[in-house]
């Protein structure tokens, strides 16, 4: 961790709000979890079930609830807050600012922006970064290293686009001819709301025909494919190397789990979490949890068990036999 | 959709054939499909189960099958075609050449081609690539920005390489020694026939000593991991995320679904279609349709259907012995 | 295979060690398995069970185990080791020195490494890598083509990363606010130890707040993603496209297979084994090998065992209740 910064607690409650209790001149040098945290630094308590961890922790400074204000200021100093997480992820905004270099060019030298491409004045471009004729890139949006934007791709504000992200490559689309394959062209684009970030190494194809849609505050973790004519709702979340195949509607204020799968020309309904290693295969219309993956077993124990999976419908019948006589 | 350009029915007619009903002199803007047409789209109907949209469709023209003729015409202007899908596959080539911009450079100023590198007076090097010494690409192919192509490795007619592809990473080859790994070098290439389209951010990796073979015609979707000594045959195509282990021979004509997975040094004979999210761990002697993945289920339902799963040999053991009673 | 190079049998040995049977003068001209090596080039027998292919290959030279040393030299030369995947692993890097091309510039003029980074003299930066400011890069590593090393990460002596990897893209943290994402900024980097080899278009994201760790002798192949504060032990090798989510920590000499996941916060000890396509979602404490994934079937047997599947509780209720009568 490079957090050579120091901040005193009174910086960060004039920034951030929230109780402080102890010395507003107290200064803390980073942040850290509560089992690692030294005395010059600041830390949280998130969940109430670890508040074990309170009291036996050296943090300088604790973020904690209102509910374990008492067990936190016996040990020290605190911040109260409703939401300590949150709280927390604001303090390593502000560390980040405190911390961040003088920033790079606008548009680094070396990366390939087309003439008639359009990028916000207040827009950031990073080295060996790709923009293609017809993209525009929204006010406050950063590219990273190595992010290709394709033609006439559309990009909102605020967004942040992580090393090897492509977006805009062609969708899968082939005519079957006599066995072999002819090229559909992929005449859409992609547009992307506000506030999205977007993964590394990360892909989004162009349309067929109508454009590929991320909806404001989407966030897709590394690694994902997202297919042609997708559409994903906003404030949707998925984690790395999780996949969506072509024409899927994904709803709003829905989490994919890691390596989760989502079949094509599904529908996917609002508030659904999709377990990490599931694969969607029928369209889901009904907010809640879902999950399908085979669970992890010392291996011998699986292969009689993934033997006789083989012949769970004979077994069933022999069931159905016994239960006749 | 970025299409400004607008075609006469003639037009495509006289470019790709099928039998115009309507005025050949009638101007469409852009192509969609049948739920989203305007009167001036051209849209397609390919299966005729979904015959009942023609009839309340807005296109200005609609591609349809002799089949459908007379519902066809009894709406508006028709062409009349044997492969409607093919034929509209076709009409969006001809929409990109028209609407394509201006070819930039043919070797991009910002990619780097090996002196020792040969590259078809015909060929695309799209920004930022990487053509390494005695690396050859092929008449006509296109690599779009980003894309690597290594060492020795053969490219050949026609293909196409999405952004951030990368031919010819070494195949992950380490000889054991006392519980640590002693580096294999790859020694090999990567030979690619004509016709053969690799997605963005699709991996193929160089052979240990023989060659990685792509075979013509074969179409790789994004994200996709094809390991060292892999032969794909002619014309099979394989959907994102999907992963090929080391050695393995793959026939011709085969469709590999999304995030599915086929393990080392196996043969899976040519018409062989594995279903997204499946794992071939045997080889596969007979065409046909191939499935292994866990439903997914609501989370509860899962929860107690995996947990018995792992007692399921014992289930089978109980049956035993009642119908020994 | 470009092995245009030729090597006397006489200087393999001298280089490697090894019992010659045989003409030192004997040149090989590449190397080749026993099926189809031809009378001027080397093989080798690592599996003992392989040995009826010795008799009937018509390699030039045969690197062999004491064991079947007999009837390695009746049919002609060899060379007798204990190890002979080992020593066949070494002649691979022999080859390879002598048919290496002469080596590019140190760093590629296409590379842009940060004023503020710190790149070994040895070590070596290709076309078109990022390492941004505060990176350090150890003795003798290789970035090949179009590497990303983001700020602050550190990597050992004698690494080797493939084309299009990013290490030290931000981990995937955001705090809920009210249905929306805030999101955590990443302080920690990237540590990687020596010896470590990274495949193409893999991902190692920096810490939330600590670093995330990789030990020496790692070897990770294609298409990886490792989330953030993971540790991975050292000397343990992941299949492509294997994923650790955040916080994992996995022990020593461990082997992942393809495709295999591991979920976040989660432990594994030393010397475990997941198999390829399988999903950790508890602590592994003991080594030992470990598998889940639903077997392949034919789609019509796979359709009816996996309805049953969704049944299973229900089925196991019923053997119940036929058992107790």
């Amino acid at each position: 961790m490079q957090q050579s910064e120091r901040l005193r607690l009174g910086e960060i409650v004039d920034a951030l709000g929230g109780e402080l209790h102890g010395d507003a001149g107290q200064a803390v040098e980073g942040l850290a979890p509560l089992e690692t945290a030294t005395s010059r630094q600041l830390s949280f308590l998130s969940n109430p079930r670890y508040r074990a961890q309170l009291s036996v922790s050296r943090a300088g400074c604790v973020i904690v609830a209102p509910g374990v204000r008492d067990e936190a200021l016996a040990r020290g100093a605190a911040i109260v807050t409703d939401d300590p997480y949150l709280y927390f992820a604001r303090v390593t905004r502000l560390w980040k600012e405190r911390t961040a270099p003088p920033p790079g060019p606008r548009i680094h030298p070396s990366a390939v922006v087309h003439d008639e491409a359009w990028v916000d004045p207040t827009a950031r471009i990073g080295a060996l970064c790709v923009v293609e004729r017809g993209a525009r890139i929204g006010a406050g949006t950063e590219l990273k290293a190595r992010v290709f934007i394709g033609e006439n791709c559309v990009v909102g504000e605020r967004c942040v686009f992580h090393p090897g992200a492509v977006i805009g490559a062609d969708g899968f689309g082939f005519a079957p001819r006599q066995g072999e394959w002819e090229k559909i062209e992929q005449l859409g684009a992609v547009r992307i709301g506000n506030d999205v970030e977007v993964g590394a190494n990360t892909c989004i194809d162009r349309g067929a025909l109508a454009d590929t849609l991320i909806e404001d505050g989407v966030k897709l973790d590394n690694l994902i494919q997202i297919g042609h004519n997708v559409r994903i709702g906003r404030h949707t979340a998925m984690a790395g190397c999780a996949a969506v195949a072509g024409s899927a509607n994904i709803g709003a204020y829905c989490t994919i789990g890691g390596r989760a799968g989502i079949l094509g020309h599904l529908t996917v309904a609002d508030r659904v979490h999709i377990s990490a290693g599931s694969y969607v295969t029928r369209s889901i219309h009904k907010p809640g949890q879902y999950t399908g993956f085979f669970p992890i077993d010392d291996n011998a124990a699986w292969e009689k068990n993934a033997a006789t999976l083989k012949q769970l419908y004979a077994l069933r019948e022999r069931v159905k036999a016994l239960e006749k006589k």
